[in-house]
């Protein structure tokens, strides 16, 4: 079986028997064909380049998310993910964010730049607050687990939530928290309408992809202060151009796409590709598969 | 029996049988003596004035630290603190500022200001970091279980621990958490050499009292590059004054000494003097007894 991994110091020390490795990147792919490709965070023209090898049959991507796989993946070839290499940290980037603006460290922080001793009780712990999961599959439930001690209450919606029932949970929600996949069902999901119908106060936290919200409606609800704040790992253009309106909102904190990242994501990402390719070669079905029209 | 409580909105609706509450402020302070008083946030000249009542038998301070009260307290007056209405609010706060650090918030907020999509992987999550808790009592043994879910391994360090355990568990720290009381002893405690002694790249958070770190010291230890950060809710001198050199770094994270202030806290406060009253009426032993000379 031939494989094509990133040609990376990570995974030049790969070795699984019976799987021949070769090493791509943006400069050079090897030719010859491939049964598998390891797919990293690959340019569109690269990633094209790969999906298009003759003999292809499955594709690994290191990533959570699959739209940018799945929407160019030749027909008959087999798709599976890494969620579990992102879950637990996207869980535990979450609820730091939920935490640190309930300690209000944004605002601490740019008291600090000015050098200020900014006094204010406008402070919370999540103590009693009620959480709803919009996405509630592996990294939701590690979440729930997370907030548990911290006393939070979590409602889990996912796509065979009944609607009133949903609607119910967003409506009572003083976070809301989107880990849901960007699909034609997702996007816009949090528009004027939804945003609206939040509590009044309300902070919402997305994780999942920045189309899942309208950005216009996200400022209107902010500027007219029904939205209590917003924690953006992901934004809509992505990056966020300078300039952009959500910069310089004080109750905006935005990360750039980093929720699954550490220092040894790379690593990880080797050591799972290990683990992966062991069971191809055994004739184990990895973990991992996409099943088509997926939901969440 | 006589009791003293801050004239505020909240402890006007206290009613316990037996008890004849009168009410004070910075302004007026009621005549005819007290068995007892309740302090909140009392500046020095009304602090004394109170304690100064004449038959007075106890004071109960609803902060958890003690040293400005144990101090100017008349012989024969008993002391008790609140420390259960601070407890879980710290050990939240001090966690989620380790989160904060470790998911480079603060760095991201500063790029945020600019405008900024800053592109890093250097950022953790906790997982596997040993944490040294230097004062483990009641807040310590809080952050400790708030720690476990993410895979933190924690050290606590009490004033009876070896001396030689002390070094071994905070030279092998990548966080050393102060939850220390000022006393003559800790004084200064985290001076040059206990800062030379942590691993290279520790990070300290201090939410005790800010006269633990010598602050000299510390602003040393961050110049040099061997301590990774700090993160300081309590400062010397405090507030820390309009261009103090600690403002300007950006792995110093400062909040203004309200590791343990909530939105709810004066009507929490309340709610605790209302159950302390209820005992002291009944002639049943109030939580919260200060022994002198107690250790952490």
């Amino acid at each position: 079986m031939r494989v094509l991994v990133p040609d990376r110091e990570e995974f030049r020390t790969l070795a699984v028997e019976g799987v021949d490795l070769a090493f791509y990147s943006p400069e050079h792919v090897p030719g010859g064909g491939a049964d598998g490709v390891v797919l990293w965070l690959a340019p569109a023209k690269l990633r094209d380049e790969l999906l298009a090898l003759p003999g292809l049959k499955w594709v690994l991507t290191l990533t959570a998310g699959i739209e940018h796989v799945a929407n160019a993946l030749p027909p008959g070839v087999t798709l599976y993910n890494a969620h579990r290499l992102h879950d637990r940290t996207v869980a535990v980037h979450t609820l730091a964010g939920m935490l640190a603006a309930e300690r209000g460290l944004h605002r601490f922080r740019d008291a600090q730049r000015g050098g200020r001793w900014l006094r204010t009780m406008d402070l919370g712990t999540l103590d009693g607050a009620r959480v709803a999961i919009w996405g509630y599959g592996h990294i939701g439930k590690i979440l729930e687990e997370l907030l548990g001690p911290f006393g939070a209450h979590v409602t889990g919606i996912r796509s065979r939530t009944p609607e009133a029932e949903r609607d119910a949970a967003l409506a009572g929600a003083d976070w809301v928290v989107l880990l849901l996949p960007s699909t034609p069902e997702t996007r816009g999901i949090v528009n004027a309408d939804a945003l609206a119908r939040l509590k009044p106060g309300a902070w919402i936290s997305n994780q999942g992809r920045g189309n899942l919200i309208d950005t216009e409606a996200l400022l209107a609800a902010l500027d007219s202060g029904h939205l209590g704040g917003a924690l953006l790992d992901v934004t809509d253009p992505e990056p966020l151009p300078e300039g952009h309106p959500l910069w310089s909102r004080e109750n905006v904190l935005i990360t750039p796409h980093i929720a699954s990242t550490t220092r040894d994501l790379i690593a990880r990402g080797a050591e799972y590709t290990q683990a992966f390719l062991e069971a191809m070669a055994a004739g184990r079905e990895p973990e991992g598969r996409v099943e088509a029209g997926q939901k969440y």
